[in-house]
């Protein structure tokens, strides 16, 4: 599925075109961002009817043109709702803050996510949604980690709101599986990159760092740049959100990462080596209070 | 402090009298209530200045003449702001449903408590409060125990929308010390019984069977009554509270319990046992879908 696995394949692992999506009806929840259009382009190549929910696209015509497109906000709970009838499975990829941001205003950002989306639970119930299927963040619920790599057992300690609010869900997300038998999927995804990821917001620091040195300005690197992430390709976390909906095993948190670290330094000399230029220019900035200094996740369960 | 050390015992750990809170600026949120008007009346005879704040008092003339009442309800921003305005430290007990209660309306519950307490910790981020000390329900932040007892770094898995709430304030407890260093402490309640307590909530099943024994009706159980729960006197949940205002170590959450186990047909024995008037009259209802099937607390963190 992807040819980008020399730091860990979790596509090898997952063939999950041996299992048809012929027919399935899937909302995808912030179907015009980087994960969204890419996950959204994968399940209508495999034949599902697909409908992409979101604010708008970040590449024009980068959906598949199977693909309803559907622009709105997620808090409006009216437009949500008829975005989820008559669907079969949600994938929920929708976030309404960065870990940076979020830390401003807490309050805000618990009811844009985490009350919104109990919002959204809500009408899942009502709708009888089979599956839920979420991106929680293997980046920030852990928080400051205890041991490297990071199994799914370990403390949940986020130093950032985003991450409690990716928390609650999950939290949430269990007890209407108790209470109402709506199934669900969580699946912690580490760093991506790749095909859609733009650079200029404030998450996506490979595409950022590249549109920088494709037009010749310097890099930013915030802190140090000895910070570790664990960096995935697009099409790895794609083809574990479509394993999330079909897996029906025991374990309902899953962490989805490379199960390699890698420096936000070693990522520009990858850069450096890729264009082939010599050294990029580098202008540090001051460090993040979000940024936790390291984050490698264990994938042992995902790939075993 | 307590004479009711018969099921372990804490307040003989913690020598609160050793320190004077003379003069200490004290707001109780919930202070009319039964954790609340215990705790407030503890610190006014320690020598604080106690502001009990919350939507009534659970008896009248319960609290001591020292401590200033105010009536008002915890999702008022404006009467928050103001009691809070001026304290040191604040005490915070204040819940907007019971674990039964809270799956009801979840999204409800999530911007009654969640929410609300956010817009509590903005106001004492401003007001520069020192220390808030927060009670969290040991009974339902772990949710069904993979074993007994429970100690503090057991999975947080609640099947009551309350008990999310409780561990989503936890998080955000941690947040804002780590960014703006309001320092806090997490006592995680087992099932407190004693003076003040009322009997007609859906909480406090000690006080419930008393009454009904008390007046003749027959007791209600709901289930087989073979749920076990930890059952703490009220006065060491207060010496606990108390403690956690001058603790300052490294363990910021901290079971609070007797670390023994009783079911419930256990306690109607012991009821029996009180009274002397022979067998109790039952009245077996549904079991509900809020209570894990046994509770018990882990408690060598608390009394070493």
């Amino acid at each position: 599925m992807s040819n980008y696995t020399e730091v860990g394949s979790i596509a090898a692992e997952t063939p999950v075109n041996s299992r048809s999506m012929s027919g399935l009806r899937c909302l995808v929840l912030g179907g015009g961002g980087f994960l969204g259009t890419n996950l959204s382009n994968a399940l209508a190549a495999d034949g599902a009817e697909v409908q992409a929910f979101g604010r708008s696209t970040s590449y024009p015509d980068s959906l598949d043109q199977r693909i309803v497109w559907t622009a709105g906000v997620f808090g409006d709970a009216e437009a949500l709702a008829k975005a989820v009838a008559g669907q079969d499975v949600v994938f929920h990829l929708i976030s309404g803050s960065v870990p940076e941001s979020s830390n401003r205003e807490p309050a805000a950002d618990l009811a844009a996510n985490g009350l919104t989306t109990l919002h959204l639970l809500e009408i899942c119930r009502a709708e009888r949604i089979r599956k839920i299927v979420f991106t929680s963040s293997g980046g920030t619920v852990y928080g400051i980690p205890t041991r490297i790599p990071i199994p799914e057992t370990a403390p949940t300690d986020p130093i950032a709101a985003y991450g409690i609010n990716k928390l609650v869900i999950e939290k949430y997300l269990a007890l209407y599986r108790r209470l109402y038998d709506i199934d669900f999927q969580v699946l912690r995804v580490a760093n991506p990159y790749g095909r859609f990821q733009v650079g200029y917001k404030k998450q996506g620091v490979v595409a950022a760092m590249l549109q920088r040195a494709i037009n010749h300005e310097p890099l930013e690197i915030w802190g140090t740049g000895e910070v570790v992430r664990d960096f995935i390709h697009v099409d790895d976390v794609v083809a574990a959100l479509i394993e999330g909906f079909y897996y029906d095993g025991p374990h309902k948190v899953m962490n989805v990462g490379s199960g390699i670290g890698l420096s936000v330094n070693q990522v520009v000399h990858h850069i450096e080596a890729v264009l082939g230029a010599g050294p990029l220019r580098v202008i540090r900035r001051p460090g993040r209070v979000a940024d936790v200094p390291v984050n490698v996740l264990d994938i042992t369960l995902i790939t075993q």
